[in-house]
């Protein structure tokens, strides 16, 4: 079946974001990212920051960090407000056109959809803050402990709503090693993927 | 840098040798499968039956499955002799010609060359079934324990002789989901990134 979404999970700082908006301007369907926070802040009514800070991320990055999200029908948290809001975005963008999305557990969110292609991108340390130093130059690297954790939240966060290991490649269709590869046969591949 | 050397691992019934056969066929370069086998009893001197049960499978399905090896100096078990044997052999494959190498921690092996592309297959347990049957007919079938057995077996002899985690998508370059790609497109992308 031809596929006409694509997710992109992604460590920070493997390009997921550059290589998704490529592959989106090449196929001409839409790229997801921005667009994302802005409807999930609509859908919510949850503040801009609040989704910005906890719609990838876990609260810390440690087993507990969900401990007091409360799943019972009574206690609805802002945590559980936010992941209803994401899902219900992500399935709608998914309905309305062919479109590319970065992130936000998207590959489960859609994974009953026939016509969606779940990426994972993943490189090496020394890539990674190679990348993290371009985009957000020397205080990034100073804080390289914050890498890890980035990805140790996201791992969290999506462990604890999909119950699936985060980066497993067997959850995926297709996982690249973008500092092996390059972003540009990255993006050729996915291409070549859905064709 | 151009890849010469594929290496392909993967999960027990994901075709791995149907696709590093296609693979090697439309390159034009070297496929080592038997040969492999061949060239490593030659090597350590080992029965073919025994090279052919441990080569890539651990003695028993346990994480204590190793256990009585014994990596002193001065204890060489026929396991250790079949591993130095693979290592020499998959090296000499690797520098006489391009080639495609299934299996045997030859990913591992050749971590050091930069013209190796690492290549891991996996598949949903529903087409690695089938693909089973066809194969192995009924009697596969019927032992559906087996085949769990087979990919915990080399998982755990991969583990013990690299040290790494077998099927983790990072130690690879490229990760493919044969059951959801199929067979002919995992052969496309394999070309798509090495060429």
């Amino acid at each position: 079946m031809k596929k006409n979404i694509i997710t992109i999970s992604r460590e920070f700082g493997s390009g997921g974001r550059t290589i998704g908006k490529k592959v989106a301007e090449k196929l001409g369907i839409e790229f997801y990212d921005r667009d994302l926070i802005r409807k999930m802040v609509e859908e919510s009514g949850l503040k801009e920051k609040y989704v910005e800070q906890y719609a990838e991320y876990a609260p810390s990055a440690d087993r507990f960090a969900y401990s007091f999200v409360g799943l019972g029908e009574e206690t609805v948290s802002p945590l559980m407000i936010l992941w209803e809001a994401k899902k219900k975005v992500i399935q709608e963008f998914a309905q309305n056109s062919a479109c590319v999305i970065v992130g936000n557990c998207a590959d489960y969110i859609l994974k009953d959809r026939d016509d969606c292609l779940k990426v994972f991108l993943y490189a090496d340390e020394a890539t990674k803050e190679k990348r993290i130093r371009e985009i957000y130059g020397e205080v990034g690297l100073k804080q390289k402990n914050h890498v890890h954790d980035m990805d140790v939240k996201r791992g969290i966060n999506y462990n604890y709503f999909t119950g699936q290991e985060w980066g497993r490649a067997q959850n995926y269709d297709l996982a690249l090693n973008r500092g092996s590869l390059g972003i540009d046969k990255c993006v050729e591949l996915i291409i070549e993927a859905v064709k």
